[in-house]
């Protein structure tokens, strides 16, 4: 068990429960030891200790309070996927208590606590990185490739959207204990911007060399998709039946670059839909659409020449010259294709490494606090609102960030 | 000859010369006399009466000064196809002298020139009416046909744009004397907003119990894809190498409404793309996508249940329930599909009654006002503007838009 990251995790609601099952315990055959589980439930804790005893045979620690994790021994990280709104208390936390830290996606709530994250890495040098398990999508990585051998020429829009009906999930967020519910009660704002941000950060080299500048964001009235949905399918005597929701169902945000590229994010949620996340890159030679996974290269060779309507979902035929070496042979399926696996190595690695993670603490930060500035801004009825640089002016030169077998930053020295 | 409508026609560039064949000298046969011919180059001027000598044998009247037209006794009405700069005045022009106009798409440069449209309109009774063709355009229509239904529930957020790679067409302006390079060349701003803004106009019930209240504009650097494809296409001696372009090659606009729907448009036209005015439309029970031609509703019956993959391209079936009247058993090709004969159909009927047209004078300025307010947001570093109220509260309680064969305001009341 020796070379093995012993693990101390942190919070099993359904996504904890589905992490445990379907990407930590697989990894625990050879890569993690499942140390200690927490959550503030203890019939969660004990949910998670009978999955790990199902699989290995012994219970593991289990705790209703978070603090116990910290001061054990043979914990040698966190993995926190608690709510929201626990996420920088619990990490701070950890870091302090010198355990680096596996952050499942979130929000920020206040710029105060992106703040603190970052002093608190710089004060003890323990990072924390953010699980963004979109970074490591097939497409996501493939583009990305593409776009660091330059096929896409200069990049100067990204777009991409959280579209996920989401509907029964936070109108049943009593019964379920989540977190949802209560954000869509009292919050406005782009309150989950991470799975589509991260993996365009990576292609427009964010907090190295560039760094997001400003944002506007504008929302449309609060949530009428979930009233719809709670008397059509909850009936007009449903206790959120005349709720005042404060979340809008449709939140746009266009972020500028200090290099001058332009990224446009989309929550919506509360709609019926199917799931996107709109991954959309422009580039003065190419572009790239998720919703119809279609790839146009202008003045593209006889090989890749797709006309009209050959072009949609003509992607998948640019796999075999551009698919990312991570994804090269690669087919686990945990649930999200494979992501959750590969965004878990990255950490593992790092941590045993000890080298900064491909999503560093900075890449967090920024990346959280999008929501906080998205709710500043739509208070303010649209108006321009600043991003401030988490690095302090290290972005302009910071070129450090390299992991050769799981980077993100750096794929062009990866191959060569 | 006497019940046809007997037509002045101004500027025959590519896109006059075009609705000449395509629409025009089709509609010709039956609904309309071509009296008059007007381009600023004389060339153009005999190039339309050839085209029109070949079809009737007669050389309709040609000149190169449009006033010339204004004092006909025998025009009815002008059709202004000329450059964006030019049809304001022109229009004012007609107006003044009784004749109604049917105006190509377009834009604004200052928000007098729309207040000068209303003013002339009010004081003359002579409306002019926005030849926006796409309010025509069959998925447009059906999906206005599904909402005036209430298949979509309450609508709250709809977007579009304009996605046309019109990279050849602005680098060869000068050969072809066309208005868009200079455009370009000197403005940013969403310069061709009204494609995708007037049918979402037309589902909000735009000036007719609902208006835009106000916008934010953010902008991508100035053309880098056109000055990529200029050197790539032209070689770095070309004159355009080495300009400055000032329009961006994406522009992003969210319109909030009186009633808090969001109208989110896109410009994008010099990057390589397939073309697309991305339809969306997101209500409380269905949403519709343009990209991949799908349209969902909830909760729906199992006649249009798809699931998944299968809902891509499935809009199509639900064409022989929801196809708008106007487009049942309607299958013309004018080079668009059919739109530019429809649009054209509602002019001369409107002209003909003596009513006012289904994309009025009022419709016509605010969606023009689109792309100056959105260059002064974009100067203003995407600072939240208010759209101008051009019905000066009349839009509270107009119904008065009511056109039984061509509307698009009360297609409710067409079918019953």
């Amino acid at each position: 068990m020796s070379d093995k990251l012993r693990l101390g995790m942190i919070g099993f609601g359904g996504r904890g429960i589905g992490m445990l099952k379907f990407a930590l315990l697989p990894l625990s055959e050879e890569e993690v030891d499942l140390v200690a589980v927490c959550d503030l439930y203890q019939d969660r804790v004990e949910e998670a200790q009978k999955l790990i005893e199902e699989k290995h045979g012994y219970v593991p620690f289990g705790t209703t309070n978070y603090k116990d994790l910290l001061t054990m021994d043979n914990v040698d990280a966190i993995i926190i996927m608690s709510s929201w709104e626990s996420h920088v208390d619990i990490a701070v936390d950890a870091m302090k208590a010198g355990k680096p830290v596996g952050m499942e996606v979130g929000c920020a709530y206040s710029l105060n606590d992106c703040w603190r994250l970052i002093h608190t890495y710089e004060e003890t040098g323990i990072p924390c990185m953010m699980l963004e398990n979109c970074c490591y999508g097939k497409r996501e990585l493939m583009i990305l490739n593409m776009v660091k051998k330059g096929i896409f020429g200069d990049v100067v829009h990204c777009e991409g959207g959280y579209m996920h009906d989401l509907r029964d999930e936070i109108v049943t967020g009593k019964e379920k204990r989540h977190y949802r519910l209560r954000n869509y009660l009292h919050r406005n704002c782009h309150n989950y911007p991470t799975h589509e941000l991260g993996p365009i950060c990576k292609i427009l080299n964010i907090n190295n060399g560039n760094r997001l500048l400003s944002l506007t964001s504008v929302a449309t009235p609060a949530a009428k998709g979930l009233h719809e949905y709670v008397i059509s399918r909850k009936g007009a005597d449903h206790e959120l039946a005349n709720v005042e929701w404060r979340q809008a169902d449709v939140v746009k945000t266009n972020i500028i670059c200090a290099n001058g590229e332009m990224i446009s994010l989309t929550l919506d949620t509360t709609l019926p839909r199917t799931y996107s996340r709109n991954f959309t890159v422009r580039g003065t030679k190419a572009n790239y659409f998720e919703l119809n996974d279609s790839l146009y290269i202008d003045q593209q060779d006889a090989k890749y020449e797709f006309k009209g309507k050959e072009m949609w979902g003509c992607a998948e035929k640019y796999e075999e010259e551009y698919l990312h070496p991570l994804w090269k042979g690669y087919t686990v399926n945990d649930g999200h294709g494979g992501m959750d696996t590969q965004v878990f190595r990255a950490f593992i690695n790092a941590v045993k490494l000890g080298i900064n993670p491909p999503i560093d603490t900075y890449d967090t930060v920024t990346w959280m606090s999008i929501a906080v500035l998205s709710e500043m801004s739509i208070a303010a009825g649209g108006a321009p609102v600043a991003v401030p640089d988490f690095t302090n002016g290290k972005w302009m030169e910071r070129t450090d960030i390299v992991d050769q077998k799981y980077g993100l930053n750096k794929i062009i020295e990866i191959e060569e």
